[in-house]
């Protein structure tokens, strides 16, 4: 038993070293952290955190510090999936998804930090514990990238040991984006894994014509080829190439997901725990992936994902995230072999240097 | 051509006069109303809302102030339908559905209130202009009521010239809601049209063993049955019971509408203006529901909606919610021989009394 006592959450608009741009989200300049911490009568503590790509930010601490935190102030804090369902109840009538599933991971993690302390073991071996370490690939936001620059970007990337690269389509004509992943795959060689994401930019045609196009090139998968609300255009996708389809980013609920595994006919699943529903969320996902055997992966965040993928028995790979999030923490993200590696301390295992995310960041922005 | 110049919004909680009860969303003490006025440089101006059950309100604003209001200004504001889907595009990322959906809908029925008046007319001939008047029932909040005090209610709906009446079910036990079902059936005569709504309170075979019991009192619809997310569930229900099924406030985004049509099997959709995109995506909805040859009703926000479903020439029934929104508007519904009268003063049709609302309502709560 421990008793919820204090919450205190803050949002930080983070500045990025470089405009990143995609297809779908435009130019990102900052990112916004929105943070969680939450005390209990037993001296327990639990930071949880989301991140946005710079908008909404506002809305979710709205929604944590006037809806969720006079909810959870004096409740029973430790059995985290009663509170996970409470939560998703009390705001289900301006949820289900969107704002709503931020907010909630936010907490959850929270919840899942001071949980994980209180056991004193590290997230990887609470949430499964097939593993602490996994395969990771760098994701870039390159679309904006002059060719001569994103290659340089994979040179950095395989210069810090990736062993998996992803970059952006969806140039004005699918030829710029077949000549960027022929010069690409030619960089790499044949044997690092190779993925794209097109940031649901083509119609179910068009993706079409480009799976076909792309499959000279030994693709991993080609993520989020049309719009996530498509499920039935995936599955059209996939039975129609062949090429392996990824997506998850943008499912927000476990009947999202479930649609998905349904009928989108996904080779890999990825899950974002700032956004579906913090650790509680992720793991439903991964426990689905398994039922449909898809292995499961992630978005974003990788200094917490590293440790809920490591813990799955059909662990696909983790992104690395082009957002820095782990550069404002005690650990930043660890690599050995080409695998992230999970943090062994007590709790998520990621500790924010509030000074330095002070110092970065801007409150008012 | 009309440029924006200025947004304004706003957030009150307005109390209700009695305490109101559902089956999953609990105890109704106040609403939220979330106000937009949009200011254009050729001196035109609109005003455009949404609501809530009381949670989120805060969370809407903030979206509204931080996401869209820097967005919106400065931009040509006389193309809605150009900027609704620029709007759900930029905030995509966080959203779709949830607070983006009810963050939206407030700006765009501004957008629809200036257009309005613009051309000098109302909305209902904007709109679809099939008529100016429509069915319409009295939708309670009245779980919680005792059998006698239900009755009066009723009662109270007949006095005031209604020829449909809705109740909440979702008792503890389905015998309960059956002598609720009769009692009410037998105050009202075989020619009130009468439904029910359990706002998802029960299972799949929960709900198949309910519409069954509830066949012998010509119930014009069972609304919500289980969980919107579950639209194969719904789907199941109609096909085994033969029982008309009505969804809809729950569904906030086009995509969601789409799936509920193709896999619901439902009988009626009730599209809520306030969160499923303002005017311009509840039009899209009537269209959709044309093509599935579904009448189009609609929840809550009876003083917007009368004219919206009179307007389309598929109209069902308007509901006349709880919340009364309308109160603290210069022209409260008007019922004429038991169908509402939508207004004819260019705009929406919906102007507050500030004063009224400033003096009921809390800014702070
Ligand atoms: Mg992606
Ligand atoms: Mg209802």
């Amino acid at each position: 038993m421990a008793k919820i006592t204090t919450l205190h959450t803050q949002r930080f608009a983070v500045p990025l070293d470089e405009v990143l741009t995609d297809a779908r989200h435009g130019d990102h300049f900052h990112f916004e952290l929105i943070t969680v911490t939450i005390g209990f009568d037993d001296g327990s503590e639990g930071t949880g955190y989301t991140y946005t790509g710079g908008k909404g930010g506002w809305s979710i601490l709205a929604m944590i510090e006037h809806d969720l935190k006079p909810f959870l102030l004096g409740r029973e804090g430790a059995d985290v999936e009663a509170l996970y369902e409470a939560m998703q109840w009390h705001v289900h009538y301006v949820a289900r998804g969107g704002i709503a599933s931020f907010a909630i991971s936010a907490v959850d993690i929270a919840l899942w930090d001071a949980r994980c302390k209180r056991a004193g073991k590290p997230l990887w071996q609470m949430a499964g514990g097939a593993s602490n370490r996994c395969n990771c690939y760098f994701g870039g936001i390159d679309l904006n990238f002059p060719l001569p620059k994103l290659l340089d970007s994979i040179r950095g990337y395989l210069d810090k040991g990736a062993n998996g690269v992803k970059i952006k389509i969806g140039q004005p004509t699918l030829a710029e984006d077949v000549e960027r992943i022929a010069a690409v795959r030619d960089l790499i060689g044949p044997d690092i894994t190779f993925m794209v994401d097109a940031n649901y930019s083509m119609s179910v045609d068009q993706a079409i014509e480009a799976a076909n196009a792309f499959k000279p090139f030994n693709l991993l998968w080609f993520e989020e080829p049309t719009i996530p609300d498509d499920y039935k255009g995936f599955g059209r996708i996939a039975r129609e190439t062949g090429m392996p389809l990824a997506m998850g980013e943008n499912l927000h609920t476990i009947h999202e997901f479930e649609y998905a595994f349904d009928q989108a006919a996904l080779s890999f699943v990825q899950p974002d725990a700032s956004n579906c529903g913090g650790v509680t969320g992720w793991l439903q996902v991964a426990e689905l992936s398994r039922q449909h055997d898809v292995p499961v992966c992630s978005h974003g965040m990788q200094e917490l994902h590293i440790s809920l993928v490591s813990a799955q028995p059909n662990a696909g790979w983790v992104e690395l995230h082009s957002f820095p999030i782990d550069r404002y923490t005690t650990r930043p993200v660890v690599l050995e072999d080409s695998l992230a590696v999970a943090p062994d301390a007590p709790g998520i295992g990621v500790t924010f240097d509030w000074d330095k995310l002070d110092a970065a960041a801007d409150k008012a922005a």
